[in-house]
């Protein structure tokens, strides 16, 4: 695939470092950022050095903010005692739309995949930790995805975390709400007969 | 979806703008990025102004370009009288790539489609007409897509160009080659059989 300009195939190569982007599609994105006038194509590239000159993460749960610490631990009504460990920021949000939970987070910045060269090294446990020091945290939630990489991950903070003393917890693993049973995929399945809760009369 | 960071935000408004990318891709694209070190996101950036800045349309044919006429104009070795016309650059670099076509390109920048907005003024004819005026062009190759859009281009060009009485011809539609035929839609399949040609034996 010959581009015809230097400047239109570097900006297709830089947008085929993306996950999930090819050569192809960078190349279709790349034509559609180019009908756009001047001024959007310069705001759109503004947005990018904006990003990586004033996005911080929070001092204290390492999520993505503006400020020091995120809206979420600087909220004095959020519960400091309870902290669910999730991978990125996507799963922060995704939690705070059921409203579920009024706790706060820790947010690793990926999970242990070695295939993908991430070791425990690479995430953000350290914060984790000195909160674990401070005495003020109960229970500790692990909302990491069900794969083999969360799992490894959640015994690796496991282990970290059992000199505390803490209660663990992680998200129940079962067949979804509204899902149709023969729908689910045999290892749930399996999972929830072996993990059965008891019948409550839902209210 | 409330994104707790208003640099964040901006980078996914952005990305959301392009075609097939909605706020969750977009959001995940971002997170990406964001893992990116600074001066990887400071190049992506500069790309995108780099383009804005530098990008010429060839003055000839409309294609893109780093310089006043495109590699292909601009090349003596290319029969000026044949000129293909094609909606953009990605066609042309479909054609190029299959070595078969010696002449020049009329690059439209897009084709009529109500729909979308866009109409006959909206495409680059005019420099197609100039070279009609010339008398040095003998065929016009219409190499749009087999669309109502395609054809309604077709026939509007069809009207323009009829003064000059020149040969105006079409890409040959049919079954594609090496194709099962009943994998073909009927359409085609029909067209095919309308448009039937003389057997030759392939050499």
């Amino acid at each position: 695939m010959k581009i015809p300009s230097k400047y239109l195939e570097q900006v297709v190569d830089q947008l085929a470092i993306l996950p999930g982007v090819g050569k192809r599609t960078a190349l279709r994105l790349a034509l559609q950022i180019l009908k756009k006038s001047p001024d959007e194509i310069e705001r759109f590239a503004q947005a990018f050095l904006e990003l990586k000159d004033h996005l911080k993460k929070c001092k204290s749960c390492g999520n993505v903010s503006d400020l020091d610490y995120c809206g979420i631990c600087a909220d004095p009504n959020r519960d400091q005692s309870m902290i669910c460990v999730v991978e990125d920021v996507r799963d922060v949000m995704a939690i705070e739309e059921t409203s579920s939970f009024k706790g706060v987070y820790q947010v690793l910045g990926g999970i242990i995949s070695p295939m993908d060269g991430i070791g425990p090294q690479d995430l953000n446990v350290e914060s984790l930790l000195q909160k674990m020091e401070s005495g003020k945290v109960n229970e500790v939630i692990f909302a990491l995805s069900a794969t083999m990489e969360g799992d490894t991950t959640n015994f690796y903070l496991y282990k970290k975390l059992k000199p505390y003393n803490i209660k663990v917890t992680t998200l129940s693993r079962g067949v979804s709400v509204g899902a149709e049973l023969h729908y689910a995929d045999g290892i749930t399945l399996g999972r929830s007969i072996l993990n059965r809760m008891p019948f409550k009369v839902s209210h």
